[in-house]
Parts: C-alpha cells; structure tokens; sequence
C-alpha cells in the first residue's frame, strides 16, 4: 500500500499534482454548461463539478475556477442568472472536449465545436440540442471560496428538457439509456455499465435487488 | 421531447420528485465516509455528494445532509475535524449500500455492515480496509446552506493510502484498475468502462486520443 501526505503532494510538480488530485474522487458528474451575455453571444464549457443539494426545493451546486479574463461563462451568470447542464454522449464527447480550449471572449464555443443551440421560451441561457437530459437553472447563491478563489454556484431547477424514454415509472432517469457519460480525473471518459440497484437500506435487513435500472 | 418545469417539480409525489432530482446530474462520486468521535466510537455512510473544488492546496468538497438524532458523522467531523472518503467496489457495494440504514447513534456501521478499520497513525479517523482508493481530510470550512439546511463540507487531503499499481505514470488514478464504482440517483450503481482520454485542448486543434487511461 502507497501512502502519500499532504507535504508530499504540495512538494509534487504541478500537473502530477492536478492529474492526482483531481482524479482521487473517482468518477465525476459530467456536463456542457450553457450561457449566454446580455447581448446574447453564448457559451459553453465543460464541467465536471456538478453534485446534489437537495430535491426540495430542486438545487443543484457546482464550482467555476477562478475567473479569468476569457472566462465568459461566470460573467453571464452572475449577469443573467441563467444557465444549462446537458449531458455528454459517446458519439460527440470529443467535442464536448474541445469546449474546454481557450477560446477568446465573445466566440461561442457552440459554434466552434458543433453544437446546436436549443432555446426554451422565456429562458436566456441555450441547450444543448444533442443532450438528452438538460436542466435549466437560476441562480440562487453565489459562495466565493476564499481557500483558493473558486465559486460555487447554486441554482435552482426551473427546466428539464429530456428525451420521454429516459425517465422511469418512479422518477429516475435512465443514463443508461439517456447514453450519459462520466469523467475521471481531467481527461478520461468513461460510459458506465448497470451493476445493481438496491432496495431502501433498512438495519438488519439484506438490501434486495430490484428490477430496474 | 418532455418538458417539466419547476412548478411541476415542487407539485410531484415525494418520491418520485426526490428520485427524479437526485438522478438529474447523472453519474456521482461514490464514497464510504469514516469518522469517529472523541469517545472513538466509529461512524460510517455512503455518500454522493463529493466534489472536486481545487489542486493546490488539494481540497474536497461534500454536502451533509441536514443534521438528525442519528446522524453521528456530521457530529464526529464537526468535533475532530478530521474524516475519511473511500472508494466502493463491485464485490461489497450490497455492504456499502447497507451502511445508509438508519442505525442508532453509537452504532458502528463499520461492524454491522462488515467493515475492517485502518488506522493510520496520528489520525483519529478510520480508513475502510476493503477500499483501494482512499483519503484522509482535514476540516477547512463549514458552509451551512440556509435554503435547505444542508451543510458543505470542505476538507484538505491530509493523507492518500492507496493501492501502488492504481497510479499511472502522470499522477492519474485508474479507476477502473481500482475497481471504483459510481451512483445515479439515490440507489442504482455502476461500473464504468474506459472510451477514452483526450489531450489538452487548444483552439483550433481536433483533441487527440492519448494512449493510456
């Protein structure tokens, strides 16, 4: 077993420490986020940050890095309050990838990288046509992190846009069927395979199978 | 195409509402979180909330649901400021999954559900043994949520204890030599499998396949 502390990995040049660090968690949530400016140039970024807050009323986090001078995404945000989380497919994930460049301000990477823009009415923020599952979100709270100048933003669900076949009887979506990518680390891309889903945990009783994804 | 909107969320069955929110983000880090108190009694649940929030100083973040009788961890971290995430495998993930039952306070989730404790000297909280990716954190904020109670954790890795062969070369851990698996919504897992991983994007320049995961 390899042990490695705190000092060793601060000491650790910097993009084995970044390839490390980011891929301790394991396997991450992975989206397209949309935006667009008050003059409507878009954009869209990948992320790899999103996480649950809670389903009522319907939150969901993520953190932006910290903002740089072509960083359009956090400005638009913070501007219109408007945003979209679309999933990643296997037939398009590479340029969902090449979203992550350093394009200038003001080039819209749905452009540059081939995406269609999908706009729902009376919502600011574009879609992602090729997704299957996308959420439209408004901003609620902004938590500037003073630890290392990231943010966190927390939005409320205001749309969902998704194929009809992916949710299920109960409410769950199918990202199986959905085709819903994950990311390790910086830049590995995965599609998970459906191992088990399990009965509501209960103590002293075996959690059973059920019968569906 | 369907589209639901937040009114439509807030109005939903319970259950069906909370499986659908929950399963909105798509696949989520997966963890066994380890504590223990000051009497030493140890604590442990699954949790899908970890996200990644910054390389340098390594910092991770994770949302606690809002605190109950039973809920011991929250109690623990808060107290020693020190707990530990792990990976979940395919062999155990039933046992994993039983740690989510609502055992009483002072109960030890790590002996009903099957655990072995690793202790790493100096550090109070215990690591899950059958884990091959595991970290120790040290408390560096509390964020309470005041729009649905819930509290954001983050912690700074104090320790890595992991298995030699799942690191390559660059510093990137191989979930998939780990065995590490992943959770949509609150009780269906996965184990993913390797499409793919892309070299540094620049504009202008089609992203390559790199030749390792």
């Amino acid at each position: 077993m390899k042990h490695i502390d705190s000092s060793e990995i601060l000491a650790m040049e910097k993009f084995y420490r970044i390839n490390l660090v980011n891929s301790l968690g394991g396997y991450k949530s992975l989206h397209l986020l949309g935006t667009a400016g008050e003059d409507g140039i878009t954009n869209l970024c990948l992320v790899s940050s999103v996480f649950h807050l809670g389903a009522n009323p319907p939150l969901i986090g993520l953190v932006m890095r910290p903002q740089r001078e072509h960083n359009d995404t956090l400005r638009n945000i913070r501007l219109t309050g408007k945003y979209t989380l679309n999933n990643v497919l296997p037939d398009w994930y590479e340029q969902g990838h090449q979203t992550s460049a350093g394009y200038p301000s003001g080039v819209s990477e749905f452009d540059k990288c081939g995406f269609k823009k999908l706009y729902f009415p009376g919502f600011k923020a574009p879609f992602v046509q090729q997704s299957t599952v996308r959420v439209g979100l408004e901003l609620r709270e902004v938590i500037d992190m003073e630890l290392n100048a990231t943010t966190i933003l927390i939005g409320e669900v205001a749309h969902i846009l998704l194929e009809e076949q992916v949710v299920t009887s109960d409410g769950t979506i199918n990202h199986v069927e959905a085709g819903t990518m994950t990311v390790a680390g910086l830049d590995s891309y995965f599609s998970p395979e459906f191992v088990g889903r399990l009965s509501y945990a209960k103590p002293g009783v075996k959690p059973q199978q059920l019968n569906q994804q």
